[in-house]
């Protein structure tokens, strides 16, 4: 008789390593699988699979999320210039999107009966994984193994140690977790609001001491929103994040520290590394400033920080959702141009920009030049016009109040 | 015969001396008054009232408009946690609307018959002061010899000379407004959207090359969301923001350049440095984030940016103003706490913050460990309910297209 | 020794009597509140007295909680012109908001142990009264028999029937929710999205065929955004409500379906019958017509729209409702005057407003007269200028398509 | 040597045959333009080409613009469910976007040197139509004879008996326009916030006498927020605009007044009549209830209002405006299905709504039954959840109070 066949998210860590062999204890047939959403090296995806192999998968793969990533969910997020916070570029939870959906389209693929992931109770990814399971694998059976019996990591490593898995003791004290669109920490000290994480506790970007004291300037091309080329190379977008991060890294640019809501309700601190996104958001949201009109600027903020928000509290399978990215796609038809940055000493500063759509173009009109576009008239019949609302208010204000007091 | 009396808001500038001695030519007596909303030195002072003698005024008064700066829009900029675009702090539109409002006031305390001011007819200054100048002088005539005239430099420097007064050759090729809140300074590079302003423009913050090697940590105390100590001493808001404003500068901290939208429907570029504001705006966004609920997050958020908007638009009198100040007071009663702010190489850089509300509290809950708030049970309860309108949603979709493409 | 008290929120009906005898076979004492929010006849109290007597509670109270329900959810509900849908007047929920805090509040009085609700799991009422009680009570223990137990309404009048206590069969095949701001109707036509009530389903409003013939004007006078007479008699806000359901009901005014959102994720549909509210939100919105600024119109209704649904939601205790509170209290200022409304056939028509503090004051300036407050010239002039920005877009928008073309 | 050409916007009334007259009379060749957005007869047609003959106009051209204004319009307006002050269609501003566009369009075609239009300088008119003309013909002068010369009645009438013209004295005390997406009117009652119209003051829907006793429900079916069929009779939206005008008018449905703000910064007062767009908008909305998602209702609705007062407020050709069109368009995806209006003695009332995207399909899940999408267990975990963010809130504030007052 056939097994039942279960999808298992798969990272390789301690948690999706236990979940295989309990999985596979309980008779299924695992399959694995890992997502590749960026920040593998070769040698880790290796790792994972051995680790994978180890724990007697019936099927693991390897999947390039990238691509999907960028198309689906960073582009957005750079046409919304979506941050939380004012500072963090949604790192961890862009990732999650992708990866989700597809452990939940494989499983639909596979005629697996259930999917699992390595999720805790405590925080966010259990709900991104469970919604986006439930939107894309209906009635696929959900397995949560760790949320189920919270257990310490010595009972993990026990239960492994058992089934002849060896898990090395911890060699850091950080938890990280690396991608494309940038790296978060957590650890002690983030447990608190005000500890302060060691030097060696970041990853991706340069110490203070060895970073270049020279600042190096790099010239980001954007068509309609999408970036596609560094220094006057053309790149496809995952190449260029890449590229970008391990440029602006060595200025140890994208550092931060962000206390953020989790969807059930407690605040979590984390750190997070985002060299490229904190540069390409920058950027992005100079060079709209030279095309957009203001009322696509202010309206783009509140839905950009919407979609931010919705990113982060799984609710990007909202129908609202692909609404808000078609105002996007929409705001972003003029957003094609070069912007020049200085990366130095940490800090990414726009230099400045040019647009084939700019508003500053000199055929149009100079700020504080005698305008050529009105005259003093113009000017001064617009100016009293302007005001003619608040001078009301205020009149209608003071006889108001007046005849309140007569009574 | 009594001459007609006219209040001049008067900067010293060369606009606003030729506007002193056409008025008086034109047979009023002249009130000049200077609202100083920071960034004068005594010396400024004295300069700007010598100049209001030799240009034969019947009066001059410098009023002291700081505290109502930081009482009647500092304070709320800080709560909305106000900047244009991402960056700028609102330097110079937060002193227009106190320096036209207490311009319209004097105006009706003397018994004026009209209020005049230097703006030009191409910028922003004009419907700010015009707007003011309706809602709290009314009936009271507004003279605009600038706009109204159209003049070069060199004709109003004739004029002057004609009346024995002689300007010196500008010995800056920048125009520069400092203030409390922060400097602007335009020149030829920011008329472009390109250009990058040389060190000397720049009149505040530190060189790069003379910025200290070693960083600054302060400690910010906000109490309500108003500033009230630095680094342990009490002190007044103006007298902290001045204070910061010395430290945070020589470490280079708050300068920025920024692509804004006038009034009158045109971009401009311009400069800035505002070492206190940029770091007070960071720390008490940070401070924020330990004691807010994640819904008045989004929607001060919203109204904040609304609120600057506003402010910079010259809408500062309309009524919902003083609605979105009740909002944003009610919102600061927890803001209270303590915030590390690193300053080095141009950056200020949140090192953490606490707070007696904070809701990052260990009597409360931790981020991360097994919570003690809930059980697996309830977090796999809520995850899946949380999903269950996306779900619903999805079926819809599938069954609603199924349906559509059948008939 | 003492048996352990636990406060039941208590409407009488099957559920509520249910728990009540179940609690105390548990070996509670059971201390049973209601909470009158209105809709309740002297009788009504009577029966559920009696309801609460036989079922064997340690004590019975009811506590009038009409004005607290006013001052703390209806004042802002109008003040927001809230509705849900455009229509529904957030009936039930408002009421819950006060039912459940009061009852968290007698439980931390009287020392309970435990506070019991008669919530299924189906609904909103059941996230709306737990949250208060985490909320208003914290640590003590909530119940919820008829959600742990999933019994039929055979199983709870078979249990009853064992404790002596005889349930009648039911006379009606709707349920009915009814109080000061309204009674909603639930029933099998309900359960579908084109089902309609057949007129005996309706409680309180008039049956078109019985609709007196002529129409009746009535005058309500609101003092900062509160409505405090009609037809020039002073009222509590209570009373005139109550007052102007009768006047209103008799006219058929108020009735309406509404297709909605549960918290839960999933829709529900209602009728619903609001004669007051409906009568009172149209009135209040037109006056506010009169006297708000522009701005304030459009930012007051997306904050009322919010309130009403955070209402809706469960999230009255979010600190964000104190905010948008104080938004609107501000709002309020100048919200006084008098409003005629025509009632006639099912329908609330505002025929008029007046106002102290009226912008169409005859004082102030007139709609489609030559104009007092500007001149043609000023008119051209800032017609020119308001579109300035439109007109640089448009260049710009053909300037950069041209040369993104000749790439 | 040739006649400069001015197009002008020509209505056939007093103002804009003194125009044609005054123009012509300045030595251009005057292509006069009707720009036909609903509401003229054929009579009404041939007694404005007969005015226009009889001005000397060198041409005169009737343009259909009712299906341009369908698409370009009148269908974001129904996808925005967009009304001004909860109430008024937007009638008047919507028939403006066209006719200005036209008219700028005309002028670029035929090489005209100006555009005319018969506008104060009172209102709103002006500003659409010099928005739209210089951002469709830009650099072509901009004519307004009436705003520049503000001339009475009688002038223009002396002015056109000296040119053989003879205006028969006005037979109405008040000024109507009247259009496909509705008809406004003014008069003596409405420059009063109390005034009431008579009812000969109406000239499209019934009066109260004249209404049928009896109702009429209509069934109008939407695809993709389309309104697509009448009574299962499949119609062009231009014609089942106007057979449900004609049909809902019998009835009264559609009338109303609305206080509102005008750009130039007063408030104005209007009568409407808008049978089939007040019909439409409820129906729409009702439809839309059953389909999108929360977050889809909540935000649609801010978007719409603000699309609404956009269109309104001479804004329609703000980029934002196709940002936002993008937005209503991907919503409406799944706003497709029947519903049932009932109309009767002056109300529109939904009696229900189906959809093939229902999300009360049955085959989903049902408000009140005990749901097969969830257990006990599950809704008690969530709720518990769903409050712990504002217990925590609740926790910090008294440990937070207790700190501060202990200080």
């Amino acid at each position: 008789m056939m097994r039942p066949k279960v999808v298992l998210a798969f990272s390789g860590g301690l948690d999706t390593q236990y979940c295989a062999v309990w999985l596979r204890e309980q008779g299924y047939d695992v399959h694995a699988i890992t997502v590749n959403t960026g920040g593998f090296t070769p040698d880790d995806l290796a790792a994972i699979r051995t680790a994978a192999q180890r724990a007697g998968v019936a099927n693991f793969a390897v999947v390039d999320g990238r691509g999907e990533l960028f198309r689906d969910v960073i582009r957005y997020l750079i046409a919304a210039n979506a941050t939380r916070g004012g500072v963090y570029p949604l790192s961890v939870s862009a990732e999650r999107v992708v990866q989700a959906r597809r452990c939940a389209q494989h499983a639909v693929e596979i005629g697996a009966a259930a999917v699992a992931h390595g999720s805790t109770g405590a925080g966010n990814d259990q709900v991104r994984f469970d919604v986006a399971l439930r939107v894309f694998a209906p009635g696929v059976q959900i397995l949560t193994p760790i949320r189920d019996q919270s257990l310490s990591r010595e009972q993990e490593t026990a239960y492994l140690a058992k089934h002849n898995i060896v898990i090395p003791p911890k060699t850091t004290k950080y938890s990280v977790n690396r991608g494309l669109w940038g790296t978060t920490i957590g650890g002690v000290e983030t447990h608190r609001s005000d500890g302060v994480l060691p030097e060696e506790a970041y990853v991706v970007t340069a110490d203070p001491a060895q970073r270049p004291a020279a600042p190096q300037d790099v010239i980001l091309r954007f068509d309609a929103g999408v970036p596609v080329a560094i220094d006057g190379a053309p790149s496809e977008p995952v190449a260029l994040i890449e590229r970008l991060n391990e440029i602006a890294a060595r200025h140890g640019v994208g550092r931060g520290m962000h206390v953020g809501d989790t969807i059930l309700g407690i605040k979590g601190r984390v750190a997070f590394e985002a060299p490229a996104p904190v540069t390409l958001l920058s950027a992005h949201r100079e060079l709209e400033k030279l095309v957009l009109s203001r009322n696509q600027q202010f309206w783009k903020q509140t839905l950009g920080d919407l979609y931010g928000q919705f990113v982060h509290e799984a609710r990007f399978f909202d129908p609202l959702m692909r609404d808000i990215e078609a105002f996007l796609i929409s705001s972003q038809r003029r957003v094609t141009g070069d912007v020049w940055v200085r990366l130095h000493q940490g800090m990414a500063t726009v230099l400045g920009a040019t647009s084939e759509y700019s508003l500053m173009n000199s055929e149009l009109a100079l700020y504080g030049e005698a305008s050529r576009l009105w005259t003093s008239t113009d000017a001064a019949g617009f100016s009293k016009l302007y005001g003619v609302h608040d001078e009301l208010l205020a009149r209608a204000g003071r006889l108001g109040d007046a005849a309140r007091k007569g009574e």
